[in-house]
């Protein structure tokens, strides 16, 4: 039985978790869950899955709920600092860091500390922490595994393969809703359009990111930073199907894929039942119904926020830091209709430009950066929006 | 260093095996070379690879090499006898197996007796005593690892996957020259059609097969013994673009799949390197040249072979071998031109009808099928052609 600190149950990879959870429950056990502030499902996963240990960041969501629910089977914390009191009553064997957005980075960090295995689905860890994070794996033996299907589908291929060097990763990209939308017209195009992602079901953010291309930059970074493979060996292909996930060429030019529907329990089970593989109850591929897989290349022009993602790891240090939180700020904007789908890439160029590089690697130095980027950016979209 | 003793030298697995000796001579030695009847061939080969041992498996091929070629820093055999003689004075670490036909069949068997890793590309080895040699693998405790490129992607896959279950296998197939020809013009195919592949250039033989669909059918047989998989879990998938090599689907639904140009020097290079990889000198992948992969059925009634093969599994005993052998006359008879294409599966139906099943397992028994198979087919088709 491996014992699970789910961090973020109510988003769409904690829903994921917990159903591979409810599909073995004699192997997988929902020690601890957590989220931000949605405590209505929260006690729906609760009651279903009995867990020993409760944390809700949101510290006014944890006072409405421990008022208003009885919480006699299981303890109730607060915050990072409660979710770090959790684990010294029960440590867990696997953290799945499901977080959106910057709060991923602090338990992924702690749980490293703590010797603790992650499962990572959160991609700011890597994304603005990349080489610290790295460090630390080294210095602690931790095993930090992927969650997303992308680096999930590198890290299958990579099974039996140590001491192998890697020549080329394909990062497959569906391409997002406006693939096929000319570059004149992106200017107009709303957030609603935008939140329509072909193939996977996910987070606003993050389907906003998939319309931009920022998502697959941010894996590119994150693969980077995983599989220590030179920048220019990682290469994006548009592939609209969404069947392949991601591939790996060897350096004898065969190249492994790992493919299947395109459904998120696949990957999340694999980073926790590793190296066992477990039946999962989820639609079958069937080849002859998805009969033709095609692939293009990214047009970066069209989509500039990938070239900026290769671009910030050139320049290494805090850029992908400010690249992370700009993008995070602009994004927010855009779905508030503050700021237009264009201007999400500009935004983040003039953070970078702007941006001094620091390359003090300490938590505290990321959260600086993150909390001034984020501060510098809304003034910009701000003054962006008086000016209309 | 790895000493090869390679049966088949002057054919087309031969020659591209010695490619990857000749890119890897500081890994690979060429221990022993071999060929039926090719010893002008051969001679170069010697001269570039400078083998210890040569063996002629044709009498007079090798009587005329003896008189007419400078044998003085190399020993020469003649046939089987003079192959295992080799071995006892200098036995090679991995026996690459790239002779065609039945012969392939007791070199094997000889090998895995004498616990050397067989590297296989001899189809018949596996289809014609599968389930007796895949006792012997189990008895002596031997490698037999495959270089066919869909039994290689399986194995490729299956790498770092030990204890997992296989769901489902899919082998891929071309589909042949005829794939888009009507079934109503399919009988008069000409052998010159017929040698026209696609995308793999191959030996006579295995090309007619791969028109036929045999190819694929012998390829489900030798897939049912390597990797102990029900019938009913292998899976032919028509994919003409002969991209991905085959493909293993795991009991999480997630499938692995091994892709790369169609060029036999991956898989071969794979089977004596294994687990290792090393850096191959053959053109590389481009996904965006090569941008659509296309999947389907295939179409049984036009190819019937596909389905006898199935059959002879589901049979068992050594319908398998009579299978083999009829095919094996069929189709020199079909290149000779006494055979219509559409004829080769009718001549091997009624040859499986006509066959009492043994179960004896012996070598022996094995011999003595083939042989009355391939006289009585021999004869019938003689028959055929004088009603003609």
């Amino acid at each position: 039985m491996k014992n699970i600190c789910l961090l973020g149950s109510t988003g769409s990879i904690g829903k994921n978790t917990l159903d591979v959870i409810r599909q073995h429950h004699e192997k997988f056990n929902a020690l601890t869950l957590t989220t931000n502030k949605n405590i209505s499902l929260l006690s729906e996963q609760i009651s279903e899955f009995n867990p020993k240990h409760v944390v809700i960041y949101d510290k006014h969501a944890h006072d409405i709920f421990c008022q208003t629910v009885n919480h006699a089977g299981f303890k109730v914390w607060q915050g990072n600092e409660g979710l770090l009191r959790s684990w010294d009553d029960d440590e867990p064997d696997i953290v799945v860091n499901a977080f959106v957005g910057f709060a991923g980075l602090e338990p992924t960090i702690e749980a490293i500390k703590r010797k603790i295995t992650v499962a990572l689905a959160n991609k700011e860890t890597l994304v603005v922490a990349g080489s610290y994070i790295m460090d630390l794996i080294g210095k602690y033996g931790v095993d930090l595994v992927p969650i997303d299907s992308e680096h999930s589908a590198i890290w299958q291929c990579l099974a039996g393969e140590s001491g192998n060097n890697i020549k080329r990763l394909f990062l497959t990209a569906s391409g997002g809703p406006f693939r096929r939308t000319p570059a004149s017209k992106l200017a107009e195009v709303t957030p609603e359009q935008a939140l329509k992602h072909p193939n996977w079901d996910m987070g606003s953010k993050i389907t906003i990111d998939s319309a931009t291309l920022m998502n697959k930059g941010l894996e590119v970074i994150e693969a980077f930073w995983l599989y220590k493979v030179p920048l220019k060996s990682i290469e994006v292909v548009i592939h609209p199907q969404s069947i392949i996930h991601s591939m790996v060429e060897f350096e004898d030019k065969s190249i492994k894929a790992q493919l299947g529907v395109p459904d998120m329990r696949i990957p999340i089970q694999y980073a926790i039942s590793y190296p066992d593989r477990y039946p999962l109850n989820i639609p079958e591929m069937d080849f002859l119904a998805a009969n033709t897989l095609t692939f293009e290349q990214p047009d970066m022009e069209k989509f500039p926020c990938l070239g900026l993602a290769y671009e910030v790891l050139r320049r290494g240090e805090s850029y992908p830091a400010v690249l992370n939180a700009a993008n995070e700020v602009a994004v927010a904007a855009f779905l508030e209709k503050k700021l237009k789908f264009t201007d999400i890439s500009h935004v983040i160029e003039d953070q970078l430009h702007q941006h001094s590089s620091v390359d003090e690697e300490t938590f505290e130095s990321y959260l600086e950066i993150d909390l001034q980027t984020r501060r510098i950016t809304s003034e910009y979209i701000g003054r962006i929006n008086k000016k209309k």
